[in-house]
């Protein structure tokens, strides 16, 4: 473990001044040896091929390689070519051709690979011990489990060996571990992260995950991966959940009702999650409504006693029927459940899932966002010695119905329980709500109040969002009666406008007052480069839809064009059309439609 | 048969002229009798019944009661309440308890019920001689299979009996009957007519469809059904699919490539579908491009020979597991099939269809509709009692991919062939562009020359759709590369917009090639009025939101303002910078953009 977490910036933070990746490597490998854990990796870089390929990276470049330098492990059931992917079966194990889609594109960002890290086998399982290599410890009681299936990435990410590491969910191996290890687990919409070059465990619900010590850091990953590849038929277009987002103020917040909090009757895990509720309830403006969660763990019983078991079953098919005694003894006993479900079964089985899906439709017209424990209660590696499965799917209630509601979800550790181990709270949402989750879950971490993993790092204050329109607002330059304080400027904030700064165009512009009105209008006439002159405008971001309705209303001879500024944006502003200029007189000099303005009041009699 | 089809229009004419219902309803049930087909209703409302709805329809009220005073039949796998539903296995029978939702908005909008109509058994098959009841003839050789299932729905149309009637379509149901009897089969995108109240068939794949003998009619009929069930979890949200819509001159249709044409070594087949493309050239400014039919038809090969059987399977579980012995014999060789499918087998169908229809995306890219023979050949009741199998599959050879890959389509009558047997074409589009399809084939069917059905009413000339933009959309003139068939189009129809109509501007413009490119670009100067030309145009509806970041995205020196159109409308559309003229060339004098680059095609050297 590390006292200091290494998040992303602080890396480079460091690069910028000076540190080599090599330093930053040779702590990765110390820290690992400092943890002494076995089990974490099954396949480990070398630290000098490491070494290489940060030196192949060329200078210290964040801006075109966003993750340069950082250190990051991927789960054993994602491909990375030139190494073995095991999927934790020696007898599966394969030398991968080709890297992941998503692993490439961090590598492209600069990331540097470390290895690859162990997992319940075939990623089937949520506590990390069906594993035929030595089991990774929880990075905080070796007692209990580490989670899983993703169980090496989230602990390594826990002790802070990498900033980041991936792991797949499919039932919450992107969620329960993060839980277990007190770090953050990104579980995203599914299809925006191609799975081209995951070993599939449920290929209608599979998708790839984040694990990293803050949301930042997280959301920082999952962008660098968001790409819609037309080769994997899963893939859809990501550009609504990579959008960085905001809560708003308003957001409604559900928790599940008496009957839906289920903690296995551990009073510490109930505690915390009310201790994380409290945390909650501080940042939003109406208190959080308790939900009926019976169709949705509907949903999340049929992920393994329906027919959705067959979907394993196909993804290891040839193992299972020609050599299953290669098998994990618990996967094994997992996918000969499979063999029971016919076709038909299959199909009842996706009508089930269509018709809770309907049931919960009205949830999501009541929330926007559903706050639950990430788990009941954690569980120790004895609990599931004795037991393989109970104490496993009681770690899935919360997670198990996301992905099969085509859900998005985000774990984010909460305030310790009174013994000291570590809880978390999930954030649930539709599908492409992954920033406004993000957004919560970022405030909601520092709220805790808590380290990162277990380094001694204070979790980072949420970086609040730039002064500059967010991805669904529009940027528009508005030179007359639009601007602040004038006539027309109740259309912009009383349509959710907010204004982000004021400055001159570049001095290209001639500024004319059109024949007309009331009420007067300007018309902004750009000339050549330089033969103009430069004119006062303010700069509002404007949401979409009322942006069109907007433009839609604005009469001729005016219209919506691009603006020149002398800051060097370019952002949507009012253009004229020259045919328009009959008639107007030409009020260049005044440097603006304010200054004019004043003007005509100190000329008019009084 | 009648000599006089009874449109909804011609209905509501002599309503409106003092006929009234008991006239009509007499009419039905005379014509039914001349008919004498006792294969077509399985159960037949009597006609004091009928009489009785309509006398509780009050006045004559087309404006409240779209469908007021018109009889109609459903395929008798859709429940009404009070009637036995049948799905053509008596063992199977039940008094409906309850009118299924979409025949409820029927009922509702004044349609008056005749009876429930024979179909291949729990709609399995595409010939219609798949039922314990006496098989319904065509309408026009009783020698040929009237085609199925949706049997007796389409021959009543055919016949004239009703204007309209309910199929259902699975595999092409809702299609090949309409072309083996001369009238038309709306085959809507999946969910926008709620299933509830319908016998399952493959319920992933199930949908209401229209048999009418006009595309007018079809869609009426079609608008008033359409509504969101919340109570059927297949419902989907229907608005884009029921907005009326009209074909762009640009549109891009393709057709089957040489090894995609199959008509069974039918020549006459062979030339009635090259009439019908002729008909189609006719209509489309570009002449239909050959596509490779490959992955269509292996979709196609998986609803039979792949999993999907296991839902009909699953549909008729309790009997095919307790009472095989009532089945059609032909039904029950088919439900046979499912058992030797597992759950595994039946994911792994999901994944093959997943991966095909990812290759289709392709074609989507290159081809706005897909112009197909509606079935390869017509095939006799002889041929089927020889071969219950194998002329049914060659019947759905351009209809069994279309569910599967969640496209519309409608089946229009086309020339008949030189044997005087009806020939039919079918055109396809992905999902929600219902309303081009019916604008398209409105057309086409005109073209046609022929009559409706068996009767001698020639079809109408196509009612111009309202070429308006809804509440929500804005209405948007281009003039450029996004005018339909151009390089940009896509930035429209990628983003819902549809074209609503083509015309020119006032006589108020000059039409310049702007310096740049690729892409060349044009550039709408408005000059004084009257001292320009006239601009060629289209207009597209653009939802709110797409337009915002259409907007958004256009590069200087252009803009969005008002364009003043020789119709007298101001829509939206492109102004341009008087500065952005610089090195622009005045193309005014050839009087739109498709013609300017219509010029540069023929002077480029060859």
């Amino acid at each position: 473990m590390v006292t200091a977490f290494p998040t992303i910036a602080r890396l480079h933070a460091a690069y910028a001044t000076g540190a080599s990746p090599d330093e930053v490597l040779a702590g990765v490998y110390a820290t690992l040896k400092t943890v002494d854990d076995p089990g974490i990796f099954i396949t480990l870089v070398p630290e000098a091929e490491a070494q290489a390929a940060a030196a192949a990276l060329g200078p210290f470049d964040p801006e075109s390689k966003p993750l340069w330098g950082v250190p990051f492990a991927v789960k054993d059931n994602i491909d990375v070519a030139g190494l073995p992917t095991t999927a934790a079966c020696p007898a599966f194990e394969y030398q991968a051709e080709e890297t992941a889609f998503a692993v490439q594109r961090l590598l492209g960002a600069g990331a540097i690979l470390i290895g690859k890290t162990n997992l319940d086998q075939f990623a089937m399982g949520l506590v990390g011990v069906r594993t035929p290599y030595p089991v990774p410890r929880n990075a905080f009681d070796p007692d209990y489990v580490p989670g899983g299936s993703s169980s090496g990435s989230a602990v390594s990410v826990a002790h802070g060996i990498v900033p980041f590491a991936l792991g797949t969910d499919t039932a919450g191996s992107g969620r329960v571990p993060a839980g277990l290890n007190n770090i953050v687990g990104l579980k995203p919409s599914l299809g925006t992260l191609s799975s081209h070059g995951v070993v599939p465990a449920c290929q209608t619900l599979d998708t790839i995950s984040v694990f990293a010590g803050t949301v930042a850091d997280a959301e920082a990953v999952y962008r660098v991966m968001c790409a819609y590849n037309p080769a994997d038929p899963w893939s859809r277009d990501p550009s609504a959940a990579c959008k960085p987002s905001a809560a708003p103020p308003g957001l409604r917040v559900g928790v599940p009702d008496a009957a839906g909090r289920q903690f296995g009757g551990d009073a510490l895990s109930e505690a915390a999650f009310d201790a994380a509720l409290a945390d909650l309830e501080g940042l939003i403006a109406t208190a959080p409504q308790p939900v009926d969660m019976a169709p949705l763990f509907a949903v999340a019983s049929l992920l393994y006693t329906g027919p959705w078991i067959a979907e394993r079953y196909q993804a290891i098919r040839e193992i299972v029927e020609n050599r299953p005694e290669v098998l994990h003894p618990t996967t094994r006993r997992i996918v000969d459940g499979a063999s029971a479900y016919s076709a038909a079964d299959a199909f009842a089985g996706l009508y089930q899932l269509k018709d809770l899906a309907r049931q919960t439709d009205t949830l999501w017209q009541t929330v926007d966002v559903l706050a639950v424990p990430t788990y009941p209660r954690p569980r120790t590696v004895a609990d599931l010695a004795a037991d393989p499965i109970g104490p496993n799917s009681e770690l899935g209630t919360y997670t198990n119905f996301v992905n099969l509601l085509d859900l998005c979800a985000i774990a984010v550790p909460s305030r310790f329980r009174g013994d000291g181990f570590p809880a978390g709270i999930t954030l649930i949402a539709p599908r492409e709500r992954d920033g406004l989750l993000s957004d919560l879950a970022a405030h909601l971490h520092a709220a805790a109040g808590i380290p990162i993993g277990r380094s001694e790092t204070p979790v980072p204050a949420p970086v609040a969002p730039p002064g500059q329109a967010a991805a669904d607002e529009i940027e528009l330059v508005v030179v007359g009666a639009h601007l602040s304080g004038m006539a027309l400027n109740h259309e912009l904030t009383g349509h959710g406008a907010r204004f982000l700064r004021a400055g001159p165009t570049k001095p290209d512009y001639r500024l004319f007052a059109l024949a007309g009105g009331p009420p007067e209008r300007p018309g902004l006439l750009r000339v050549a480069e330089g033969e103009g002159v430069a004119i006062e405008t303010e700069v509002w971001a404007i949401p979409a839809e009322p942006f069109a309705a907007f433009v839609a209303g604005i009469p001729a001879p005016l219209g919506i064009g691009t603006c020149f500024l002398a800051d060097g944006t370019t952002p949507r502003g009012f253009i004229v059309e020259a045919e328009g200029l009959k008639g107007a007189v030409d009020i260049s000099r005044f440097g603006g439609w304010r200054a004019y303005q004043a003007s005509l009041n100190r000329s008019s009699p009084s």
